[in-house]
């Protein structure tokens, strides 16, 4: 897979391109990342990006050319067109689903503004998605693009080394993840539940199974609405929700 | 404000905590950046900070005793308690509210895991919070650290230039922003809306307003939920829907 971020802050990501999952992947050739500074683009003699708003009000707007340029250096020696994902507050809410859809492009292009909002144009005649990680305000694109490029790039076959991790993380079974626990079996006052030592396999996979049905009881329970349930999980699920709803005494 | 990252990968963050508005921050002394390699904390020989899950499976866990370790480092010699934030799929969903509700502290600890899981006994005697950026599975806690940090670093007072920057944003109004347009007033064969270049200030207002209103009906119909319409917006948001249920022609 090929990855290029237009972005005004390429330092930004030379951490986080080169460390961990992302590091490796590049290393092993399975995915190439490049970061563009669409500033050399701009075709004034200030290499200004943006520019007062129309209508006025504050904050400045990122303006169109310089962005329509960058994309069309990188897209037009190309025989097919690449996904060109806008990273904006407007845009769809990034999700599992959409991490594994993405997954399956060969190559991607991520545009991140920083302070300013986009030209609307860029947002209407440029993109092929507009994508938000979530409701809060950060200063710039960068921040979400990573954690997409993160998301997908770790589902790319010979990313990670146990193939297991990927499939039973949370949101990827549509639950949260059981407890976990490690050595020592007690630290401080605290020990490790017995039934994980009991080396009784169909039963510690069935406290695990309703563990993580609790916590996303507890904690998530929109999670719920679309995850389908097993006729066991069902009952579990109700006794739950009976216990839940007891008085302490 | 003082911030502390526990990471086994303390180059991740070099960066993003030395650009743009974050290192802006930390030079203007608004805020203190620290990253703590809690590897240092494994009072082991081969400095372990993962063991194998007791009752089996896929993965490794963290050892409650490296970051028990770690974070006592950092709050022995002090007089308060800092918040001390996990970052995990389970915790709550981060959104505005939570970064403005931190961005009220002094000091802020943030624990990231990496592939695996946390000891259940993180979660239980040491953390304070417990946070999610969203609903995709990512490699580690790092990029959703930097992305809470850098929500709540720009609402720290001084750090943002254009004071109105912070507040006219997506998700502090409760609204999506309306459409931006910059020079030149035609690109290609797209105009800039004849409005905006009226002068008339009231009706480019209305417009912006209506816009807003318009881009999140149609994209986040779920944020109007809780936003406070006045009059004059809910009678605009019935015009609203009954344009859109009307069939084409």
């Amino acid at each position: 897979m090929r990855i290029d971020v237009l972005t005004l802050f390429p330092a930004m990501f030379d951490g986080v391109f080169s460390s961990s999952i992302l590091g490796k992947a590049r290393e092993k050739g399975i995915v190439e990342l490049n970061t563009v500074n669409f500033r050399d683009y701009a075709n004034n003699k200030h290499n200004t990006v943006d520019d007062y708003p129309y209508g006025g009000g504050g904050g400045m707007v990122l303006k169109a050319e310089p962005i329509f340029a960058a994309v069309e250096a990188l897209t037009e020696p190309l025989a097919s067109k690449p996904r060109i994902v806008l990273m904006c507050p407007q845009g769809e809410t990034f999700a599992q689903r959409k991490a594994e859809e993405l997954s399956g492009e060969e190559h991607l292009i991520f545009i991140c503004g920083h302070y300013e909002g986009y030209d609307e144009r860029i947002r209407e005649h440029l993109v092929t998605d507009e994508l938000s990680i979530g409701d809060y305000v950060l200063t710039g694109g960068e921040l979400p693009a990573m954690v997409v490029i993160d998301s997908v790039v770790r589902l790319l076959p010979g990313v990670l080394g146990n193939e297991t991790s990927a499939v039973t993380d949370s949101f990827s079974t549509g639950l949260l993840e059981y407890p976990h626990y490690t050595r020592p079996e007690q630290f401080r006052d605290w020990k490790v539940p017995d039934i994980l030592l009991s080396g009784h396999h169909a039963n510690i996979e069935k406290w695990r199974k309703q563990q993580a049905l609790r916590r996303t009881l507890e904690k998530r329970p929109d999670l719920l609405e679309n995850y389908p349930l097993t006729k066991e999980e069902k009952r579990w699920l109700e006794e739950l929700r009976r216990e839940m709803e007891q008085p302490e005494l």
